[in-house]
């Protein structure tokens, strides 16, 4: 008779499936794989934006001249390789920090707050660091006859390819520091009882 | 005797102060106030930013011709008056759903988690079009003399205050972005039994 009486009763059924509050065991393995793709795509771009140097023959004055291009010759290249060295050391101190408390569940909370405070800081930092040099890069792409800025990517063909490269790259890092707030943000309202 | 049992039972006087975890009423005016402020920062940023349109005579081989200055010749202003329109509309629309949600308690944990999601997304969208319009806009005070890119400051002045102006508006609503992701974090955190 109780055999039969089980798939009719619905409280019966939901209960067997464990809710457990303190199931964020998961969550952390998916935050340290987050934080190690951060660290991957912060150190990928930096690595691809410092070694963009080229150095191409330019007529000046009707007199051939080799004349660089780096990084550093703009103040928005400099800013995006500050921002993702920054990134990046952030994601390897996280990442430990992650790791570490996989194993001691009383001090989840606190550092599930202390992630989305952080993360949400680093976010501000790589997006804008990411819009600046990519708005750059597309000046550089396309040019401006409105202000009379001639595109440079025709000349310094290697030099755009690697600016370009290291922004995508920096792009998908933006992305993975949204998916890591969300996933914080999911894992602090499951602790809450309903 | 009952009265004077009272204050060495740390039990008893921890209890007579409320912990009311259903104390975010104060959290949610500030979430009230914090959202209009980023409605007025994107409304003031679009509209300093639209209005920019400066017409200067220019010499142009010789002849003086009438050049204006319009910030949609520029890629990365488009792109940030349009971030900014959305970001006004999303805090018009999460503004009234923060006032509706003050005498509703029991909504108040699944709005903080639908704030935190979607305030994320804007922070990386306008955070990215701070930087994108901020990094041209250096272009155009400083110049780049590696790429032959004139400064246009010196002879756009009202465009260029403008511009500027507009972007510290949009730094400062990035930065309140920020905070109400902070407050909705702390909010849900607070809800969590200790």
């Amino acid at each position: 008779m109780a055999s039969t009486d089980k798939p009719t009763d619905p409280e019966f059924t939901s209960s067997s499936t464990p809710l457990a509050p303190e199931g964020t065991d998961d969550y952390f393995i998916f935050d340290v794989i987050l934080r190690f793709l951060l660290f991957a795509a912060s150190v990928v771009a930096v690595v691809v934006m410092v070694t963009s140097n080229e150095t191409e023959i330019v007529l000046f004055q009707g007199i051939p001249v080799p004349q660089p291009a780096k990084f550093r010759y703009s103040p928005a290249f400099i800013y995006f390789v500050a921002a993702f060295s920054v990134s990046g050391l952030y994601s390897i101190i996280t990442t430990l920090a992650s790791l570490s408390v996989i194993r001691k569940p009383h001090l989840k909370t606190k550092f599930l707050l202390h992630f989305i405070f952080w993360d949400v800081l680093i976010l501000g930092i790589i997006a804008s660091a990411t819009g600046t040099a990519g708005g750059v890069a597309y000046v550089g792409l396309k040019g401006n006859k409105h202000t009379n800025w001639a595109k440079i990517c025709s000349t310094y063909d290697k030099f755009c390819k690697h600016t370009g490269g290291s922004i995508a790259v920096a792009l998908f890092g933006s992305i993975v520091t949204v998916l890591l707030i969300w996933l914080s943000a999911y894992a602090i309202h499951r602790r809450i009882p309903k």
